[in-house]
């Protein structure tokens, strides 16, 4: 496993040293968040965030400096059923008990879903772990108020055939600088999609999307992408087109957070 | 049909007299909306209300004073698929454009799904109506955020099948006393539900009630006894003794209202 050097840093604050067998213990977090009022996972001066907040109720329930490391830094807006996140501790609360003391105190659009002891070498952002995405358009005349804050309204009818053959494009490895926000400081955008299906469920038509790392608004420019295709804006083979051309003038638009869900992460054992 | 004496009022106002053919009809609304900010359906002083939201667009948009009839006046909380409402205009738009042009002033929470001319004759609270309500229990060990403003989150484990027999003891006409709020200036308790279904389809346990017309928090009710049957602490059988008893005391405790959905009104031809 290979962890970045900007991770290793954060990985020694809160640990206190008593000698040779300090009790200290690494605690998963299963996370999920309803993101509307959230500016996104990562802590940043405009706004409150999921990472703040935990790091916040942690602190305060285990009597000690906790700083999480997220897998996913979720953009503002967006929501997550199983978020994975980190920290070192030397509390003796149990692991698994400390999700329901946690529950008790976290805001009601944040729950932790489970937490558990895992080795000192296991890390969030793991590169072998595979991330499912959902992104879910409701796609029928009105929008429904009751779907609005998870879901993105599009009233075109969409053909969800189409989308899928569009999709087979995207899967496998290949460098998806077409698919990342313009401007993004990173030099290599290959990334590997093992799956994406298109479904209609309805009122819904859902994307899902897994893959074993994504760039910045990845999936929801491959949403933005797949609903163009979906009405006849894009042929299914022009997906591979704009693959091609690496470049994020190609693709469509950056599809609205709302309707974008992290639903989880496995990592191999 | 029969309509009552404070609705017939009501019915006059904003008509407009120009005599032999005045121009005027009557317009039928299928409204939706996200009860979770709103004291509910009715207006009244203390807080925000659908029907007054409804008639300050209406009017906007029709240019006349306009005064919507709702179905159904649900509770503060409670949200709708498919409610119903009616106002008389002398508008020369077109019916079916009103739900367009009215959607597009409304606050997101609220949308309206169809708008048609119907008879001067049809009335929403029209006696020969079935209204179907879904009750909504996310049953399992946490709560998920994203579900919880359209969920009751209960974790305890129900068991769907015992409450599907408690169920059957309501289906038919009865005297619902047990199941309506207390100190309720009603008189007459007797009300037919046609069917009560109870599944499950993970993470929910949902109860559907269709009905010809409910008490207040009739369903509610229902749904904080069925809840009680799951868990074993009423056996099936003693739904019909509380029934029976027609003691509101003797029924479960009302159900939190964001869990209620209004989900539509099926009219006589």
């Amino acid at each position: 496993m290979v962890f970045g050097i900007e991770n290793s840093a954060a990985f020694t604050i809160g640990q206190r040293n008593f000698g040779g067998d300090s009790g200290m213990k690494r605690i998963k977090l299963t996370v999920a968040y309803d993101g509307t009022n959230y500016c996104g996972w990562q802590i940043q001066p405009n706004g409150i965030t999921i990472e703040e907040v935990l790091n916040d109720h942690l602190s305060r329930l285990l009597q000690e400096e906790i700083k999480v490391i997220g897998a996913s830094r979720t953009d503002s807006g967006v929501h997550a059923l199983g978020n994975v996140a980190v920290f070192d501790t030397d509390t003796r609360i149990p692991a698994e008990k400390i999700s329901y003391a946690l529950n008790q105190k976290l805001p009601e659009d944040i729950r932790i879903r489970d937490s558990r002891e895992v080795a000192q070498t296991f890390h969030p952002r793991n590169c072998g772990s595979l991330k499912t995405y959902e992104y879910r358009i409701l796609n029928q005349r009105f929008d429904i108020p009751t779907h609005r804050l998870y879901s993105y309204f599009f009233y075109v009818p969409l053909d969800v055939e189409a989308m899928q053959r569009g999709a087979a494009h995207l899967v496998g490895r290949h460098d998806f600088g077409s698919f990342c926000a313009a401007n993004t400081p990173v030099r290599d955008m290959v990334r590997e999609v093992t799956s994406i299906d298109v479904r209609r469920g309805e009122p819904f038509v859902t994307i899902t999307v897994t893959g074993k790392g994504f760039l910045y608004n990845m999936v929801r420019i491959i949403a933005g992408t797949l609903i163009r295709v979906g009405t006849g804006y894009y042929a299914p083979e022009e997906v591979g087109d704009i693959l091609a051309a690496r470049d994020r003038g190609r693709a469509g638009p950056t599809a609205p957070a709302r309707g974008l869900t992290l639903v989880g992460i496995q990592y191999e054992e």
